[in-house]
């Protein structure tokens, strides 16, 4: 198989994997907002597909670099997709984290209608999708965008923490359901990090500047 | 210079880098339970050190993948590297979150006595002390090691969470320092689970078998 052809399907796996961790937090929250056990134990059921596909890509990139010893933007390239695969594998954790905080909040009475958090996970779902998009078309301006989104996430999280912390004060019985809602936001804002840090391994690896730590800026 | 001696230069950047994550874990901590406003914002000030690392130790890493061409065992040490140079760098920024939530704490009078916390700082330091230890020296029995300490790290979170919860629910005065406790043992669980991360890296490395996702098992 020629080189290109093996970078492409690198990249389609990444793609695919990308697609089931979105899928599996796009599930976790329904299950959440629902209530609904059917979903939430989906989830917690169906991490093997992301595993298996993590452990696949980590192989493809070793045979890539052991056999085609790639130079610059490709080499570059396939140490970005050993970073990508690490921060796909844990937005998979993330969602099964968010899954069971979803099981333990679904056996209180419910402390509030959700609206800031599934704002949050759709925040945080188009900045994954973005950034492997952006990965797979060497799109800088895309993946300079998903940088842009962060703020968002972060002020729609405090924003939560704030009221969370409100309801709590005001009746003791909101204390656990409402923590559990305040760890969800928590994960979602670390699935942001996560396409976070594949937007800067793009920009990086397209234009071999580092833009993480600000080091533009210095 | 020879390959070896890079390789070696490279651990001993690794081990630096280590040593300051780890310290600045230490010094958060010691922030938290000390109340020492002076400490915590050293903490606050001081992640410069640890981002110029991961961006050198990034680019050591490129250069010997593009220049040397390394093989086999050498090639898996090198993209461990990267994946440890990514692991060290979110500990660093975990030490930044504890010395956040440190300062915020400060500003209640103490929920209690710290014991738990201190205790887990102790284990995940030392988890991530073992694992670079067993990075350098290659040695997989160690890593195996750090793998069984996770379990300890976990129930002590369990614990130190419940316990909160009682004080919480009995007394509302003490929910927003609580609330800062909690997340600092979320973090400092988050620094166990990057130790695992290079522990898992290392037996990789080492044995070219895959232990995670329980792959040993199925």
């Amino acid at each position: 198989m020629h080189f290109q052809d093996e970078l492409e399907q690198l990249n389609a796996r990444l793609l695919e994997m990308g697609g089931l961790a979105e899928e599996q937090v796009r599930i976790a929250v329904l299950g959440l907002v629902d209530r609904d056990r059917d979903l939430i134990d989906r989830v917690l059921a169906s991490d093997g597909p992301v595993n298996a596909l993590h452990i696949e890509i980590d192989n493809r990139c070793f045979m890539l670099l052991a056999l085609r010893q790639p130079m610059a933007v490709d080499l570059r390239g396939i140490v970005a997709a050993v970073k990508i695969n690490t921060d796909l594998e844990r937005v998979g954790d993330l969602a099964i984290n968010i899954a069971e905080a979803a099981r333990q909040y679904s056996n209180h009475p419910p402390v509030k209608k959700l609206i800031d958090i599934p704002r949050m996970a759709t925040i945080a779902q188009r900045m994954l999708r973005d950034a492997l998009d952006a990965f797979v078309r060497r799109d800088v301006a895309l993946a300079q965008s998903v940088l842009n989104e962060d703020d968002a996430l972060d002020s729609l999280k405090t924003q939560i923490f704030r009221e969370l912390l409100t309801y709590m004060l005001q009746d003791p019985a909101t204390i656990e359901p409402a923590l559990d809602l305040i760890l969800i936001s928590r994960h979602l804002e670390r699935i942001g990090d996560h396409a976070t840090n594949i937007a800067e391994d793009v920009i990086f690896m397209v234009s071999a500047k580092d833009v993480r730590h600000h080091a533009a800026e210095e």
